[in-house]
């Protein structure tokens, strides 16, 4: 049985990419089974699509994993596939740091394997879309059990493209810690770039938000704040989140995106 | 091989929710076939959920049934698993009158568990994610052939809450129906609850829908209105529906949202 | 084993018209592979989804190819399942002209029936879901591995429904073309009806857009072109396609639709 292939992108759901990658990898492999992780990343999104792989994967039964959130498309920028120290995960993408925090969730990266000139792709390949010539053949050659050494030429795993993550740190007052937002899921929850154990917070207490006066109560979950209460909470993935009790946080804190900065001081 | 399993939830598409459930699934019970019914249902709607599961459950093979509307995840609503009279169904989410409607497509409830402490939940579980930690991996192992009274500890199926749904009545001109607005499609069409055999309608003839001089013709279906018309119908569900030819009823009456009443009144 | 079925709609994701479809597969044909093309077409958009079909299918593994966009359900249209020369694929869907372009990519329709009163159908069939009550089942049986001639009644391939495609055309000036949007992708990219041979054009040099001053530069590849540059390239269709790199180029254009008339003009 072929290995299972894991999907994720941000191609959307309203046109065809994601299934014309789909019919690729069924036409290539076709008892593989693909599991589509997400779709709906912010266009050319790397960041956000690295942070969303890295969550999920931990979860998903070892196998190829295919993710493409791609701006420089048809650029010089490398293709790749590479597999995890634990595990034997192999991903599949684009070179621009897509990849890296989800594979170190299984160690790091024992072999990497530059891909642009494949024998597997599918000619002629696209300028545009490499998720559907490139990325989906070799993904589906390796699910049916192809060597990854025979996807392409080999790349020293140090070369790999990092991204360089904003990192949170201590503000001036005390207990302060300087945050970012990193996820805004669809129920407007805002993700930080924290765990608990970063912040001196005391369940029930309040903390302040930014320094325009607002403030959230530092709570288990949803369930135990008010109706339309901001809160802060340890979310599904360990780190801490802000929620509005049946509303949007992102919203109520004045529109916030991913990369923006958060002051947190406990009270 | 194992049962196939259905999945409905109000996760939306953007986020990896419904790609980590599928995730966990696929690490629990390999080989299970995972249908999705539907994502879509607005946010923390168990009314809407709980129709939109009944009217699609009676067109799936029989199963499991994985349901997830879940507005009070990490407060005291049980979970719950439980089996149907007819087809030896199962299905498993809050028990928050979600799934009871669709069960009682397949005659009562014969057998239900509290799943809250199930011995195949993913530890931590999260106090948000319910359906990554709890729902999905209860339903892998029920799809598998595990036992459900194994699957945590019995529950009197009396128990089980019950949606308190708003039920239609006679008005007080003659032959008037007064009746509520029960699924608004993605097309705007605007089903009720009330089948045809409620109304003493004629096919071709007017109907006053509320108070304000609009009338919809009853016809067999879109093509027999002309562009851009009113119509009420028998819908695919076999209820009474309005739809605009063309354009969308629910925002052509105003803004129709689930559970408004309308009045139907024959001329 | 079955045939994989491919299945393509304007039912979009936020109701169980797709997951009903797929649950009646199941039901039908166990073990069957469903992949899903896409079902965010424009709604009732023969146009759009013919086109889509088109563009996906030869991607596809060989086997049942079930599209619905079916402005007319319920009305006189005909239904129909076809068998391609090439391929031995056969497509099932409204006779409406959606299926034609795909299947002429296989040759031509060597068998044709008209499946209206197939055996195989759901009764009572729905006067509005087609797709769940004759297309699906229909689908399935054929994907287990039933004879086509078994659908329904034959029908003579040359009285099927063919879509009035415009074409594009010469303009006054030298070198002009005059084409038409075709599909406009959820990035905004907007593919013409003509490929780049059609086109006098050298890559780097600006292409006038319509007669406003506007203009693209004819590149390879988005990476070509500068932030919020409007371009001129060959898509991953092998089509003329208008983007902007970074940007929307439908927006950009004044809110292109499918079906608009551009003029091209080389510089």
């Amino acid at each position: 049985m072929p290995r299972p292939i894991t999907f994720l992108s941000d191609y959307g759901l309203a046109d065809e990419f994601v299934g014309v990658v789909h019919a690729v990898i069924a036409h290539e492999c076709p008892t593989a089974r693909v599991i589509d992780l997400a779709h709906g990343i912010p266009r050319q999104s790397v960041l956000a699509g690295a942070l969303m792989l890295a969550r999920a994967l931990p979860y998903a039964p070892p196998g190829v994993h295919l993710a493409v959130v791609d701006p420089e498309v048809g650029a010089r920028r490398r293709a790749v596939a590479l597999r995890t120290a634990l595990d034997d995960r192999i991903l599949v993408g684009p070179d621009n740091g897509l990849l890296l925090p989800a594979a170190e969730r299984f160690g790091w990266v024992t072999e990497a394997v530059e891909i642009s000139t494949s024998p597997w792709r599918l000619e002629p390949v696209s300028a545009t879309f490499h998720g559907r010539d490139l990325f989906a053949p070799v993904a589906a050659r390796l699910a049916g059990g192809e060597a990854l050494a025979d996807a392409g030429t080999p790349l020293d795993p140090d070369e790999l493209v990092r991204l360089e993550l904003p990192k949170p740190r201590k503000g001036r007052k005390k207990g302060q810690l300087i945050v970012h937002a990193m996820v805004i899921d669809g129920f407007g929850n805002v993700q930080l770039d924290a765990a608990p154990g970063d912040l001196q917070a005391r369940m029930g207490h309040p903390i302040a938000i930014g320094s325009d006066g607002r403030s959230a109560r530092y709570l288990r979950t949803f369930a135990d704040a008010k109706a339309g209460e901001l809160l802060l909470y340890e979310d599904a993935a360990g780190m801490l989140s802000l929620a509005v009790n049946g509303g949007e946080a992102a919203a109520e804190l004045g529109g916030v995106t991913p990369g923006d900065e958060l002051r947190l001081t406990p009270s």
